[in-house]
């Protein structure tokens, strides 16, 4: 479990001065990684470091000599530590290193991104059971959280081809739908695309296939975290998921933010899991008995929503949602570690592991249009009289995360935005 | 499509003597394409195909100059149809190529083998109705058949990372399961380890996202067929698989026979696919009406299980059962890909598409221990007095599978077996 050292200092600023202001998502406390290049430029892609508004390229400066993400991710948590020290004090107020790295750094506005590592597999799981429940209930009014949700966390493999990074478009898919009454399914352009505010985690150091990775030490294969957004098509999904899972409902594209903020940076942010009384103690290897206090993490989320005719007009997205992971998920980073690999699963750096659909308690925290509207029965009305039941096509929907506590510095994950598009 | 053309024709024969034996799995007219290396000798995975009883080393030819798998596969059909004709130009008797040829042959049995291309995503399908029913029987027993199988072929996504080559061990998996009648799940290792009989088809070319692959072409961005082996823990798969299917009752472990059989090789041995007169005609992006007649394939089909005692008083492995695609399959390869790109999903170069369970329509045909045994409920007593409900811990489970037809050469392809151990 990675601790909070002088890294976290608040006290701490930076040469990169735009890293200073208040508010920014990647000051000196965060320096999460990603791949970019500069726009318009033919090159290959490049590790950087997000720092204020400019990225520092990780290879010019000599702290890696690789361009492979999956190499760096793979590394031990001591060689990630030392990586994330050299990089707070370099690029300190006052370091030595300032003349030098600055012909390092790229404006963050000038570069182009892609997903910020190779993804082997990726993983989904359903790790919110406000969303499971109210979802359930839509699917299966008589029996909305299955027996099985309060013992293992509910997961299932999913696309990693059609993983876009934020920025990118889709179309909206087509496939087959079956209404109740219909007798016969059809088949044309989904009627009920929905979009799902999720975390995604990515796996550092993997494990040997046939080797589980104990809960007290999961969390030390992890890399780091990013916003992720798994494009649904719940018409789609309605017809084609028993009794295997979603499918094609899901895997015409799912969109992440460009930065992954390192288990390292989201120290200073964890969180109690508290478990209601009612609810069973999972089972041992589920539960890490030494870290109860701290195992969960404090991520502010929120989701806004810009439609095309906003976007014409310069409108600025309005929010559909906003919750924090401390409300919304069930279980915790390290469990589904842990529970992903009990079988002997073996997970590889770069894996993807999705939360699921991140929905707190409230109504209003809902992560899918699918329960903010109760499946399209009652349309939101937007502020400029647009109103939606789900996206149509031209719609962008924006995520975005921050941590926020007291004695620390906030850090932000970026944005994670996707636009849908005609088919 | 693929074309019979020459290179089918049965009179031909090679240099390499073994490849004219009756009964060898890789006659001339076959020539799959695998990753092998000389067994104890520190070297990468080269591309080879298999002649007889031999390995063709094709970059030593200079039919190719990659080591990589997947650049092959990704060529045009046409490139891999000149690739295939040199190949058998090559490999007559009478060639010129003989001498020069013969240095760059390798025994098979002193080579190691890996999973012949890099797998990026990994779908499994259903395509057996058989299998579909009497599975469904057995988890839903008022409800075996669900209302969408006719019209979808049922797929989800699997694990790329666990999938191993054909004569690997892998570990009993560990989880949780829960009998009907217990008041909460246990852990422990699974006690009702099964395999499942497949077929695994590569794709080659890919697609763009956003793009569909039309049915009348489907066939074209497929590379070849393996045998596959989806081990499954039926009691794990129980309990975790609703609402999104399986997880990690199929995760831990999947093998591949080590030979691609190209499409190109397969072009004999076609069959029609005849739908009953009650089932309903699919969508329109299903079906190839200019292809009716030759859109399946026959291939031929057998399991074989060793156990630890057989192995150890030298006995031969004994069927557990056989079948034929052309009797198991309700959805083709065509399909499959048509289906899994409708909606904009991209497929890639290497992944693979899992048949689903291959069982026939007669008991005798099944192609898992929980149809065989009916869930256990009708254990199998082997010739030796062993029994058996489930796999136990030093069972080796052999697929295998041919096709035959008049008129043409038999192929085979290969063998694809493994080993349970002990957790």
């Amino acid at each position: 479990m990675y601790d909070i050292d002088t890294t976290h200092d608040p006290k701490l600023k930076s040469w990169v001065v735009s890293a200073n202001q208040t508010g920014c998502d990647f000051p000196l406390q965060n320096l999460p990684f990603g791949r970019f290049k500069l726009r318009g430029i033919e090159s290959g892609w490049k590790i950087g470091v997000a720092i204020g508004d400019q990225v520092l390229d990780l290879r010019a400066v000599g702290l890696i000599d690789t361009d492979d993400m999956n190499c760096v991710m793979a590394a031990s948590p001591e060689a990630r530590q030392l990586l994330r020290r050299k990089l707070s004090e370099g690029l300190r107020e006052g370091s030595s290193q300032h003349p030098l790295w600055t012909s390092a750094l790229v404006p963050q506005d000038e570069c182009e991104y892609t997903v910020p590592c190779r993804v082997g597999d990726y993983t989904d799981f359903y790790t919110s059971v406000h969303h499971a429940t109210t979802v359930g209930k839509q699917f299966r009014p008589d029996n909305p959280l299955l027996p099985n949700y309060k013992w293992i966390p509910i997961g299932y493999h999913g696309r990693a081809s059609s993983i876009r990074v934020s920025g990118s478009t889709f179309k909206r898919p087509r496939g087959q739908t079956k209404a109740p009454d219909a007798l016969i399914p059809s088949f044309g352009p989904s009627k009920r695309l929905d979009y799902e505010l999720e975390l995604g985690w990515f796996v550092g150091a993997g494990n040997e296939q046939g080797e589980p990775i104990d809960i007290g030490n999961a969390e030390s294969h992890l890399f780091g975290v990013t916003l992720f957004n798994d494009w649904s098509a719940r018409d789609i999904q309605g017809w084609e998921y028993q009794p295997l899972g979603p499918f094609l409902s899901k895997n015409f594209a799912s969109t992440v933010s460009p930065w992954m903020v390192t288990m390292e940076a989201l120290a200073p942010f964890r969180a109690a899991f508290e478990r209601a009384a009612e609810d069973p103690q999972p089972l041992p290897y589920l539960e890490d008995e030494a870290n109860r206090a701290r195992v969960a993490f404090s991520i502010s989320l929120e989701v806004l929503l810009q439609t095309a005719k906003m976007r014409e007009a310069s409108e600025a997205p309005v929010r559909l949602s906003a919750t924090n992971t401390s409300r919304a998920a069930y279980w915790t980073p390290a469990q589904l570690v842990a529970h992903h690999t009990v079988n002997g699963c073996n997970l590889q750096p770069g894996d993807l592991l999705g939360s699921g659909t991140l929905s707190g308690p409230e109504s209003t925290e809902a992560g899918s249009l699918m329960e903010l509207t109760v499946s399209g029965k009652n349309p939101i009305t937007l502020p400029n009289g647009e109103v939606r039941s789900f996206l149509e096509d031209g719609d962008t929907l924006i995520l975005r995360g921050w941590c926020e506590t007291d004695g620390a510095t906030r850090i932000g994950l970026g944005e994670c935005s996707g636009t849908v598009v005609a088919p």
